[in-house]
């Protein structure tokens, strides 16, 4: 075990590399994940350039969503591979698994976004030779990826073929989107496919160009070109002599017909452009070599890194760098001018969840953008309002008003994308149906909430009007229309869901769901009401428009009489617990030490299969742990600490949302301890040893939740009703946390140290309460205060 | 070089065993294709169990044939596979490319169908392990296949754990033709999935079942399901001693709704039937084991070798072997009694022709069944029959009469299937079109000429009246209305075709195909006068009926009139050379050394494109020479063999049919040596060193190629003028040549000396021309003549 190493950097680079120091084959998906790359439009495993059994090679284009057959549901199509490159050394493949390996260093660079894998290698038959493999996807010009590969016998010359293009055999797991494509190499240089998805038809241009240089010299190697199924390769054949070093770059651009140049144009227009303008493109790339692009890309990293970076000074330097990284993360995971998309589970690192949005974004991601980007916040609420047709339409499906959104989303009107079935169930051998599309309802209120939330912290006065809301009455009318009446109790009631705890499938009043399908109405009638008597012309107008489309007496008469009388659950008075759902009291205990201390998730379905889960008091993530997060002031002190340390001790935090949510709340009760442990586990949901757990791809959500862990935990920034505040308390082993965000355009540096905290503005005066005191801060003051631990 | 060995068997097993005597990835693809096994209904390819870079896993079940978009053919659909194996040893993922290999010996048994793999291990942290891998393809149950694994610690104890399963992440290159299908384990037993093709919607199940033992004893490791995407496996973990052997058997069947059991279903029920009869056949097979299911499996192939076995004695003794190997091959490839499928250009043993039948059936394999298995060879000629609704559509597609055969050929009326796009231009770096499915049409005339070599050897009347006289009769009209008429010459003509020789396109008057169609319809005309004025009831019905069908007295008017002026190349007569094509002497002669050296094919694509070639005299393979191989009488000896020297020394030898036909020609024309050389040619196509030749799958008409090389060719039987001649001829280092041949009805066995040649008769009386003379023999007879060489 360890083969992850966090503290490689040195100088410039300290706090800045991960670094896989050990090259072991089982954690192949792990690495190609963990490293992968991306600029939000497109996201680029890191699958070694040589091929190994169990590898991955993933390239994703965002909003190229396309359906297999109808028996599945739409996803994030794998795009035709470039980052196979094939080493033949006198006549043998190289692989990593044969010889002898020395010094071998793999780093991804969250500066600028590159990775770099050094090695030495004896082959089976005594040949040294030096190899160097440097990658990157560019945050300058977002259709662009380069690879540029070294290799320096050192006792003996080689004869080396390289066979290098572009591989459209390649799948999601087995289901094809592509056609067969058209395959034409120009000039005996630039190397095409263009393909099209079989049922969205989106229409996809690949182009590499290869050159090659020995000693830095350009040298031309003997041409063979390659045209076979779903392939164009070029073989280069080579001698090289020893010391000599014979280096090959690679360029790669990739282009689709939903990129937003063809938003306004028609298929055949986008057809006709994209051919041009991708080949025109790979001409000009050409004109380049590596070393440009990385400049050009690195430079846009300075940017990023410029407005974004949080310092964490910690005995641990792995801190520092888990925060670096999701950072890294977040800045590539998202187009942030592209609202007809949203956030992948697994961003574009992984084939997992298919590429679709969850409530991840809302509730987890989010809060990072609003705080730092708000206009790429904006940008993601967009797209949830773009996707109101598709939640009308599932609204409408299962006879309910108003916008009941998809519990997985992807293009903008396909609705509801859950796939119907998942994987065994231990004990009847029979695939389990996945419910959450049908029952896991609390999205929709999750997506209101983030935009009462974005509104907050932006006043953003356009969004609202244009699209705030409208989601905000859709997704009540959603709520009033499904409410249950319960007779013999004389309330309403939301039974047969999925709370974020999807151990308990089926459940009644949820204590999540009951609370924020409350806080959903209870918002649209306060801003119906708000909107119906405002003086603002812009707001009459607003509200004359939705009153037309939705109603808005109508609504604000149904949700009046149905919010008053909706069931939610109170703390018990003897305990203080609030039941997670109907019932939950009455489950089974079992001892659930093994599953907890399991470093892998979900090891409770080797012994149960989900229908003896449901009888049993086990959470994958707790309930009642969020929503004390978010609906911060719901209970008292002494409950909400009563109701973590219940919940806590039953949940097997098999979702990778759980520990940041509870080192947040952990934190807020004043375990700091927990808290910081609970960082620890958030920051190495992915960054951790744990070999298989990123398989599928990175957990965007996770990364997100770091931020939060830090900022909104140790940092101790809260919105709470509607203001801002901070109170930070740092873990014992940090000495410093710098960190900033914008509120309400005025962007605050915030730098908390164990005994103090400062802030410093920059722009429009804004007040907010910190460390119990209502501050008010001009342009470019600051106020320090101390903090009692 | 030098992984292939031709002599390991001993005793029993002596020329029995084809081995791979080393392991060396870059044989991959060879060696699963030569190791292929099957029944006629199913055809493995023998990937090793352990996962390979480089591998091709091929499983694929006759007449199965989808299309995975409008852009693509139809063809033969990769199967799940159930074949990987995948073993982890402490934690490790078992590969041979790790550690060290010791005693490597892979074997395939032709005697029986069995490979078998063996080797000891030394893995990298010093566990050294006896491995045996074992795997069949019933002969018994064409739906059964087989495999045992086993493992022997021979120093420490290991912890093994085994993942296995069906995985149907498998697709032809890229092109998936099957949905994901229903998984489900049944009783922790057996695993099933259930899948549809995509265009085709047939319908396959696929079952396995493992059992495990240690030393022979049952015990049952500690199991997971494992249900995935596109995969259902059972991991199972064990903790085996030193010394200890840890057995895996493990059974798998494959059932689909084209099985001829529901040939007369409705797609519905045939679905119905398929998923109760799929699980029936695992649970039964179950109750079996691995040496009965293997028993009952030898005991189908000794029959067959009983039957079919030909005995070469040879210095060398890779001879016999070779033969075996094309028999054994010739065995498997064909589903004997479903008249619905052709053979595959690579049988079943890889992509390679996408499963499509091509001329190559008709004259290079079926003389072997006509001569051994007349039913099959009846079987295959009834499945031309059942694709004459495509032939007539492709002839009215392009605006002829008749029946124009496809090139390509795969479900019945599919019509032409050859794909419309190549390989690269290595020139241009275009893709190039594929022309033989449009103007490569000698195939009509050899599906012709097949049928009435069938009628010669058999006398199979019903065969002729049910489907015989309509395959030529329509072919000939075909060829008719093809005929163009050059004013000029005043003679019909055959423009803008590609002859056996691919490697011109667009020529005009190719000496094959004008003799063929001449030939066709010479023979129309014979049997249609015949059929006229035939006494026989049965005969006259069968005029009747086809003549109120096709018009048999304007056909016979027509071909008449055409073919009489149709022009036939002669012998120029200064050289005796036939002209190949128009304007074949006008060509550039260039050097072809290097690629008649080259021991792969094609190499002079990489310098040449096919517009350079078609103005080059060079050949893939020789027209005159298959032309005179199959119209023996056509020319005199001595232009025979000025034409046979003239165009052998311009034939690269690039197609697998060439080098048998060369070694038939030049054994008839008294090049012995020469003819043993095209011999050992033909045999080492697949046999042979070459590490890249068979990648995708054996070369169907190799096998039958090299059945004709030994017994058409040293074995000197012919049908000249619809009667048997037999004039052998043994090479040199040959001491025997034993074969059997049915003709007529009756069985002939004969047997080569070097100096004599014995015939025995089983059946009834039976004549023919034995070295230059007539002879009769009774049931039970035996003759004997010299041979002077």
């Amino acid at each position: 075990m360890g083969i992850m190493k966090y503290d490689s950097g040195t100088g410039e680079l300290a706090g800045w590399l991960v670094e896989e120091s050990a090259f072991d084959p089982r954690y192949l998906g792990k690495c190609e994940a963990v490293f992968c790359q991306g600029n939000g439009y497109l996201g680029l495993r890191n699958a070694l350039e040589e091929e190994y059994v169990g590898e991955t090679r993933n390239l994703f284009v965002t909003g190229t969503f396309d359906r297999f057959d109808a028996n599945e549901v739409t996803e994030l199509p794998n795009m035709p591979d470039m980052t196979k490159i094939v080493l033949w050394i006198d006549g043998k493949r190289f692989s990593m698994e044969q010889g002898t390996l020395y010094d071998y260093h793999r780093t991804l660079n969250l500066k600028n976004g590159e990775t770099v894998r050094r090695f030495e290698w004896e082959s089976p038959d005594g040949k040294r030779i030096r190899f160097e493999f440097r990658r990157m996807a560019s945050l300058d010009n977002e259709h662009v990826m380069a690879s540029k590969v070294s290799v320096q016998p050192l006792n003996e010359g080689i004869d080396l073929k390289i066979v290098s293009g572009i591989n459209g055999r390649v799948s999601n797991s087995g289901s094809q989107h592509f056609s067969e494509g058209k395959r034409r190499l120009y000039d005996y240089k630039y190397l095409e496919m263009v393909s099209e998805t079989i049922q969205s038809n989106v229409t996809a241009a690949l182009h590499c160009a290869h050159k090659f240089f020995i000693n830095g010299t350009p040298v031309q190697p003997e041409l063979l070109p390659v045209i076979d199924r779903r392939v164009i390769y070029l073989s280069a054949v080579q001698k090289v002599k020893a010391r000599e070093t014979f280096c090959l770059e690679k360029y790669c651009t990739v282009h689709t017909t939903r990129d937003m140049a063809y938003k306004a144009l028609s298929k055949d227009d986008a057809v006709t452009a994209l051919k041009e303008d991708s080949k025109a493109s790979i001409m000009e790339v050409y004109q380049s070599d590596y070393a440009a692009l990385m400049e050009a890309s690195q430079k846009q990293w300075a940017k990023i890194w410029e407005d974004q970076d949080i310092i964490i000074k910690s005995q641990d330097p792995f801190d520092q760098l888990a925060m670096r990284f999701a950072l890294y993360h977040l800045n590539i995971m998202v187009k942030k001018d592209d609202n007809r998309v949203g956030i992948g589970a697994k961003a574009m690192s992984g084939e997992g969840y298919k590429g679709h949005s969850f409530w991840d974004t809302e509730v987890f991601i989010l809060p990072y953008y609003m705080m730092t980007q708000p206009e790429t916040a904006r940008t993601l609420l967009e797209y949830r309002y773009n996707t109101l047709s598709g939640a009308r339409k599932k609204a409408a499906q299962n006879g309910y008003a108003g916008a009941m959104y998809p519990w997985e989303s992807a293009w903008m009107d396909d609705g509801e994308v859950t796939p119907l079935w998942g994987e065994a169930d231990v004990v009847t051998g029979e695939t389990l149906p996945i419910l959450t599309g049908l029952i896991e309802q609390h999205i929709s209120a999750d997506v209101a909430f983030a935009v009462w939330e974005y509104y907050n912290v932006t006043r953003d006065e356009d969004f609202m009007d244009r699209y705030g809301y409208e989601i905000i009455f859709e997704t009540a009318r959603f709520w009033a229309s499904r409410l249950e009446w319960n007779q013999e109790k004389n309330r309403y009631e939301i039974n047969d869901v999925i709370g974020p705890d999807e151990y308990s499938e089926h459940v009644n009043n949820n204590a999540y769901t009951n609370y924020l399908a409350w806080y959903n109405m209870d918002l649209a009638l306060k801003l119906a009401g708000q909107l119906k008597e405002s003086q603002d012309t812009k707001k009459q107008q607003v509200f004359n428009r939705l009153d037309q489309a939705l109603d808005l007496k109508e609504l604000e008469t149904t949700v009046k009489e149905k919010i008053s009388k909706l069931y939610l659950p109170e703390p018990d008075p003897e305990t203080g617990i609030v039941p997670q759902f109907d019932g939950f009291f009455d489950l089974k205990e079992i001892d659930l030490t093994k599953y907890r201390e399991s470093s892998v998730v979900g090891t409770i379905y080797n012994d149960y299969n989900m229908e003896q889960i449901s009888h049993m008091q086990v959470l994958k993530q707790s309930d009642l742990v969020v929503l004390m997060y978010l609906l911060d002031d719901l209970f008292d002190p002494e409950n909400k600490k009563k109701n973590y340390e219940y919940y806590e001790a039953r949940t097997l935090h098999d979702s990778s949302l759980s520990k940041s949510t509870h080192s947040v709340l952990a934190n807020d009760l004043g375990l700091h301890e927990t808290a910081y442990r609970f960082f620890k586990g958030a920051s190495s949901v992915d960054l951790g040893e744990e070999m298989r757990s990123s398989n599928a791809g990175i957990h965007s959500a996770s990364m997100g939740g770091v931020w939060q862990s830090a900022v909104l935990g140790f940092g101790g920034v809260r919105i709470v009703g509607g203001e801002l505040r901070i109170c930070p308390s740092l873990p014992e082993e940090w000495t410093e946390l710098d960190f900033h965000m914008i509120w309400r355009g005025t962007k605050l540096f915030v730098k908390v140290e164990p005994h103090q905290v400062t802030v410093t503005a920059s722009g429009n005066p804004v007040s907010f309460e910190l460390v119990y005191e209502w501050v008010t801060l001009e342009n470019n003051m600051s106020v320090t205060k101390p903090i009692q631990k």
